[in-house]
């Protein structure tokens, strides 16, 4: 089974790459662009069968290493 | 409205750091993991109101600024 992870800098805290995406997509004309947030994706293969299990355990691992939690938020959900 | 860009590396590109995490859940004590890949996702507010021209222009986007296509591949869905 395979889990998504998506995590995502707090509102509030400064993303300095979204930023630079931003002006980016500025300087290539793309105009009616407001905001720009660069987040990390990962997907995990787990050998479960579960999937309360296998989104407990991705919690589990954002807790511990994937997320910085004082920052940064996250969300798990099951990729079909 | 708010769209969504993912983009992770094509089956068969190796992911160091998705290789680095994989080692890491591993000596936190997470076994039955398989697979582990990294990928970003990147959030984009517009002001536009139609879906579809949203989703259109997004794609625009990826192809020439967000995703290298050479190694990356990616989907963009509207955030609700």
């Amino acid at each position: 089974m395979k889990v998504v992870a998506n995590i995502y800098l707090k509102a509030g805290v400064l993303d300095p790459q979204g930023k630079a995406v931003h002006h980016g997509l500025d300087a290539l004309g793309f105009d009616g662009v407001k905001d720009v947030r660069v987040g990390k994706q990962i997907v995990i293969e787990l050998d479960k069968q579960d999937e309360q299990e296998a989104l407990e355990e991705v919690k589990q691992m954002c807790e511990k290493l994937l997320a910085n939690t004082v920052i940064e938020n996250y969300e798990v959900e099951v990729k079909k």
